[in-house]
């Protein structure tokens, strides 16, 4: 073989076998590689799709991309309302809250406001909260406010303001202004799933519920939709949510029914114990019904329309807690047995509320210690001997020690289900009360800690 | 050139570019190979090693491994101490805390037991926390400390015990009787240390902090040792404290010293607002100084052991902090201006516990308005105009929004470091209040969310 030849032989068989190493290389990086799960873009316990809901005659939604913050999107949505319409509301405890917060709180004390012959308009926009922002806050919400009610020819004072997203920036109020006349021009009354995804923040998915309930005379139909615990990366979650129904029904019975059920609804989530400087609830009733006025708070039609409204409101805080910041688990704290509601209250916060219970939820650990030990540093009356734990339906603890047929394994294959029950009986009265919490995953601290941007 | 000249060159150009093209697949999966970092066996916050601590005349310690849980390592530690030494205590107030800790404050109770000429022990186990272990968790606490008080010759009455670790299960009590004559024989002045890294759980590193104070006639030393914020995998942290002191003072004096300064130290830190079952902090004197004895509160060598006292408590407790589950940053979050004492613990505490400025410190997010979100939902009176928001020296937001100068860029480098300070002044009053804290990590989330194996 001439030199050359074997020059190149040699050098053909080295590529080859340098080939052969890369490849091998290569082949080790994949199979190393850590198969890492990417987050869903939507929670696992959203539902199928946004549910169908009846139109609510007087009250139509428009929704536009005013560029507030987010781009490509809309984020700012209308309601308008119709002349004589009841409106209710209630607003975060916080004592920093939010300018529109204070602005609609305001308005709702006026009783011409609240319950008029006017017309009437929510206007919400996402992308910054308008919290904290002094002076300029308050002058912002005007701005907002009063365009909207030139465009629609309804009072200021009628006219229902909210922010979320970032607090402590100046609400580019303008950019919201110049969107109002395309907004008005976009009303209709089938417009309430695009109003749900204007609001929407971070929520991985929108949330509407309804109800239709018989009134006297005709159908009373109830719709609403919410928005809550997803982050504008990295500010506070805040909850929203606007219920419009046709009722006939006064602006003073319409806040009491509400008032009288936000405590075991709305007040009764939590997705991680913050609460936010600008959560708002609105309810609007048209009083476009075909059926009877509601007056007398006794009567059999007004009763299901309350239990219609409250169970409206009971489905949308739920999917907003399934919708809970990196949430995988839908879990109910019920707390049965206590001496008093406020303790019965105080047991269930701290089991719902407890990091240790929340990530072991997340881990899928039936480590029930972690409920006694919430139970015990919740400050209500609890007495070790009469405590009862259980999962589901399986009593894990009772008389002070797990019970003596104990299986780690059923409890552990409970804690496989995508929605839980924890059960704790105080054994000590008659006071009872459930909460609702999601777990504590990853995906929670991956929402918070990026930086803002 | 030759066709097979012409071959062998095409195939040898064709493997270089082969090559070529798999260096260049390698160069990207290696670019692209997210760095992740291990996560320390050591906290970042640790002191670089373990105090060198002086021996306290009149106390004695041994450690030994029982296998109570963990094996291969020591999970027992038993303190000796001598006759007539004054005994305080203080612990966890949850209302289902364990067998350990109701018979610790029985003995306490007990004038006799506390401040007695007869000698005293100590017995402490990690690995179960014999918690919620009905009337079988008294029986073990009866067989541990009389087997002790036995061993050592002291009364059962002035033996104390605690257990760390897994609630709810029977504690494996003959493991560590049997281990009773071995840890009697190991008994020595400088084992110290020993005993700090006994009462483990995860905690990653030991911890011990000591003082000497000048006494009337010679020097008081005061040495002790802490676990804390460390998890069983995955059970439920508690906070272990032993203080020793040769001081010449009464139960009572010693008692009060004690009370008085429990709220300021190890009540003002929180790692994940979790309480124990299981915390205890018991301090020993053992009068073997040359100093006179502290009989007035009022001296300055009593004031000056005070201040000792509190500092190693102060330092005991921070080093719980900084072995937080998951900690990366160590956070003082630093209360003025409060209407009252109770509104300013109430605010500090809100702040410390937001899982969402936490998650904010985890990302080195200057978010302040997270920790305004967070003063407002304490439930303390708070008035968003009065209000002054500060991280370390740099003020970042009053009179009811950001400072004019406001510069994220500095407030961003700020959170770069490892130790913080939050300031939030209320403006309202002269009430003062500082927790310590740290941030909430996906460390935090992998402790806490894994099977109990």
């Amino acid at each position: 073989m001439a030199k050359k030849d074997k020059d190149a032989k040699e050098q053909i068989q080295k590529l080859k076998a340098r080939v052969k190493k890369l490849k091998e290389q290569l082949a080790k990086k994949d199979a190393g590689k850590k198969k890492v799960k990417k987050p869903s873009l939507v929670s696992p316990l959203a539902p199928k799709s946004f549910p169908a809901l009846p139109e609510i005659a007087g009250v139509e939604f428009a929704a536009a991309a005013a560029g507030v913050k987010y781009q490509g999107r809309t984020d700012v949505m209308l309601a308008k309302i119709c002349e004589g319409a009841a409106i209710a509301g209630v607003f975060t405890t916080s004592s920093t809250r939010a300018a529109c917060i204070l602005d609609c709180q305001a308005k709702l004390k006026l009783r011409g406001a609240a319950n008029s012959s006017d017309g009437a308009a929510i206007v919400v926009n996402s992308g910054n909260a308008n919290a904290f922002t002094g002076a300029a806050g308050q002058t912002s919400v005007e701005a907002v406010t009063g365009a909207v009610a030139e465009a629609l020819g309804v009072p200021a004072a009628r006219v229902f303001s909210s922010s979320t997203g970032v607090i402590g920036e100046p609400l580019p109020h303008d950019r919201i202004i110049a969107k109002v006349p395309e907004l008005r021009d976009a009303l209709t009354g089938g417009g309430l799933e695009l109003a749900a995804r204007a609001i929407m923040t971070t929520d991985t998915f929108p949330k509407g519920a309804s109800a239709e309930v018989a009134g006297d005379g005709g159908t009373i139909r109830i719709a609403g939709i919410a928005k809550g615990s997803g982050m504008i990366a990295p500010n506070m979650a805040t909850m929203l949510v606007y219920i419009f129904t046709d009722a006939k029904i006064s602006q003073r019975d319409l806040q009491k029914i509400l008032s009288r059920n936000v405590d075991d609804t709305f007040n009764a989530i939590t997705v991680d114990s913050d609460t936010s400087t600008s959560d708002a609830l609105i309810v609007a009733a048209t009083g476009k019904t075909e059926a009877a006025p509601i007056t007398d708070m006794r009567t059999r039609a007004a009763r299901d329309f309350e239990a219609a409204l409250r169970a409206v409101m009971m489905d949308l805080a739920h999917q907003v807690v399934k919708d809970g910041e990196g949430a995988t688990k839908f879990v109910e704290v019920r707390v049965t047995g206590a001496a008093n509601a406020a303790d019965a209250h105080k047991v269930a916060m701290s089991v719902a509320n407890s990091p240790l219970v929340k990530t072991a939820i997340a881990g899928e650990d039936a480590n029930w210690g972690r409920v006694v030990a919430a139970v015990g540093k919740s400050g209500a009356k609890a007495d070790r001997d009469t405590l009862t734990i259980s999962f589901g339906d399986m009593v894990l603890a009772e008389k002070g020690w797990r019970v003596p047929d104990y299986s780690e394994e059923a409890a552990s294959a409970y804690m496989k289900q995508q929605e839980l029950v924890i059960g704790v009986d105080l054994g000590l009265g008659r006071a009872a009360k459930s909460v609702w919490t999601c777990d504590l995953t990853h995906r929670y601290i991956d929402i918070n800690a990026d930086y803002r941007s």
